[in-house]
């Protein structure tokens, strides 16, 4: 019998299947595989790390260092950033509706 | 049109809808709604934490201190526990299975 997974088990296997894949299944990507995977799954970063700069940028909000290869807890640092900006932007977005029904 | 998410996308979103979800749209959850969260989204770890001392090591783990009710960072740290155990884990496997060519 196949065992069924729940939404958050499914959810942590795709954030690590989607490294595996961008990296090849190597332990650690390189920028180009780190520049096609945001274009394939983070569209909204895609053009910023098209540019030398904006790349570096990027990589060094990752923890990074220059002409380093990018390994799992880099990625996890991205993945991190993100979640907590839309907790902050979805929990702000019901305290917004809340006040709405206070008026 | 409607947006078309990728699977990272996706699984970002999931991993924050579920803990909105289990905070009953709180901004942190109490060791309760953990349990019950638990329990439904992470099976592994439900057993644990019915035991007043398991749920103790995993809160503390957590970063939580006592008393203290769970906040999206808490839970955030036994996300990035399971991923890294996963990527360990299967990045491990992998390991192997290339040995197993060299032979």
């Amino acid at each position: 019998m196949a065992t069924k997974y729940s939404d958050l088990e499914l959810a942590i296997n795709t954030l690590v299947t989607e490294f595996h894949e961008a990296a090849d299944d190597g332990p650690t990507m390189n920028a180009s595989q780190f520049q096609n995977m945001m274009s394939k799954q983070l569209p909204a970063l895609a053009q910023q790390v098209e540019t030398e700069e904006g790349l570096s940028q990027v990589l060094d909000q990752m923890g990074v260092e220059a002409g380093q290869s990018i390994s799992f807890e880099n990625f996890w640092s991205l993945i991190n950033k993100l979640a907590v900006q839309l907790f902050d932007s979805t929990h702000k977005k019901k305290n917004i509706s809340c006040g709405c029904y206070l008026m």
